[in-house]
């Protein structure tokens, strides 16, 4: 039985001014008119329905979460007491899971990714879950690239793996840092390598098995409060537990080591709105090359970015700008500099402007 | 006795969004906190009391400049019908006065400058006033040039005009219209143009002649509601009269006609606020050539001019730009297109956007 693990951790600096501590990137509906979260959510439902779904988020957002969400079981809006990155996130949603369904399969999915075919990728959620159902496969699902990204994490296929039905599996011979323009351009027209999604599908023991054998602290910690998993204990368990826990990715501590990691294409529209400029892929735009949304007026403007739900914004002579606007907090930023909105962040709280954070 | 004439008509097209139809220029307060009609006349109060100072405003203004300026008597607010630019207001005034104090001096300074050294500019204009007291003189002042500007018009000077008292006082050679760079850069080497600044001073009688000779049509039209001028049939006699009137600017139905055109160069720190980007010259501005006014955080910003009175905005790696936050409209705009904020304001009319205009 598939078991959706949605990962809502983010805090989502990169999309200030809209996104806010106490609204995350997973929150706003930066495309489309519903939350990220509950498109996410949405999209598995065909193959994964509301009672298999379980998120995983970080305390403070746990409550908007739920009202966002509904029709999840309180049991299954998992409040994390601090950010530890996904590796802890991930052993613990598979410890609770496997309480329930040792023998279930686990799709682990960012909550606030884009993905613009979702027939395709159900179909790959199906097709993975029946790879790794034989064996203790630790499945990623690579994302075919179409053009010579710089800000993606790649992974390079190695040998297809041995498999019935789904040939297109491959052993993973390594996972790869975001590559310069260059290296990026040969990684495109190499072929055989993928973008890093962050989306995963195994058996929820195979990766409790690679998280004893590459992660025993965490593992430790984590099977010291398995038994008030799934309890009213649960929560100040795992606020105990949680001060213990190393912060560490899945990819560095699990996947780059593990020898039982492989990966499938996948060709959905995927992009994990990781900036602003994301937004050029997934909103149409003028002649100009300038995508809007809210009242925007452009007068010789080229290939900018602007988001103004509440109030007029206009704009004369700009090219390659990202321009938010929200009821309290503006940003104009040029759109190479996008990456600085998270030292923008830092600057507004050094310069005690933490209520508008 | 000198009396003040105060040219409040702008329409303040080109400081959109901060000004608006029923907000121009001249009753906002871009420098300081009060507003620039208000610091026009304060300014001259030394030499020219209320009771001397008279406004000539639009119909549609007239209310807020007597909130403004409580202390001026009603008759002395003058509100025409429509804007025929400068010369048709010079001459209503100049008839109004005329009627009162036919031997007066008559001062005219538009409403929306600014004057750094406003000791300097009382001291010129008692000279100004000394100086055409003793024949028919129509005297422009003339600011002197610190840089090679190309948006300003020029006032070639001529030979001295003979003066007690009064040296520099010159005959005009010409009127020139604004420049180009080289053209500007020649003018400033010279030494012998100056900046037209729009600011007058002459005998009203002098005035009167001069208006009945080159522009008989518009004196024929005033004449005809002389009597009604100064009683509570004004307003009505200039509705009426001002649809005959066809607009003309003093400068070329007048000055650049008249022989009897005298310029007494002034160092008055002037400053006509013709665009957004003027304030460069008035703000002060960080290491970064930042000039910003209200709650602004930049990083890696050079050379911008940012106007934020209600809220919080951000810049992240831009240069010469001119950002202006008001509640219900932005706008950001490249430095050198500064004048096309007048074809955006078109622009938003034909889009629908009245009510924000």
């Amino acid at each position: 039985m598939i078991h959706g693990v949605i990962m809502a951790g983010g805090s989502g600096t990169r999309f200030w001014p809209q996104s806010r501590r106490n609204r995350p990137k997973q929150l706003l509906n930066i495309v489309g008119d519903k939350t990220m979260i509950r498109t996410t959510v949405e999209r598995v439902l065909p193959i994964i329905p509301f009672e298999r779904i379980m998120v995983v988020t970080a305390l403070s957002h746990a409550d908007e979460i739920r009202s966002e969400l509904p029709e999840l079981s309180d049991g299954m809006i998992v409040a994390e007491p601090q950010g530890k990155n996904t590796a802890p996130c991930i052993a613990l949603a598979a410890y609770k899971l496997f309480k329930k369904d040792p023998d279930g399969v686990m799709a682990v999915l960012p909550a606030d990714h884009l993905i613009g075919k979702t027939a395709e990728l159900l179909e790959a959620l199906a097709a993975g879950a029946a790879f790794v159902s034989r064996g203790d496969y630790l499945l990623t699902f690579g994302i075919v690239p179409h053009r010579p990204e710089t800000g993606y994490g790649y992974i390079e296929l190695g040998q297809s793996a041995e498999s019935a039905g789904c040939p297109t599996v491959c052993r993973v011979k390594r996972f790869v840092e975001k590559p310069d323009r260059a290296t990026a351009e040969r990684y495109l027209a190499a072929g055989t390598y993928l973008w890093n999604s962050g989306m995963f599908i195994w058996r929820t023991a195979a990766i409790l098995k690679a998280v004893r054998m590459h992660l025993p602290a965490l593992d430790a910690v984590i099977k010291e409060i398995l038994p008030a998993l799934n309890t009213p204990d649960e929560p100040a368990a795992l606020a105990e537990a949680y001060d213990k826990i190393e912060g560490v990715s899945v990819d560095y501590g699990i996947m780059e080591k593990a020898s039982n990691v492989v990966c499938m294409p996948v060709d959905v529209e995927w992009n994990d709105v990781g900036t602003w400029t994301a937004l050029e892929e997934v909103w149409s735009s003028d002649q100009g090359g300038n995508c809007t949304k809210g009242e925007v007026v452009l007068l010789g403007c080229k290939d900018c970015i602007v988001s103004s739900p509440h109030r007029l914004v206009t704009l004369i002579g700009l090219e390659d700008l990202v321009i938010v606007d929200t009821p309290d907090a503006l940003m104009v930023c040029r759109k190479d500099c996008s990456q600085d909105v998270k030292k923008l962040h830092e600057l507004l709280a050094e310069r005690g402007y933490d209520h508008l954070l």
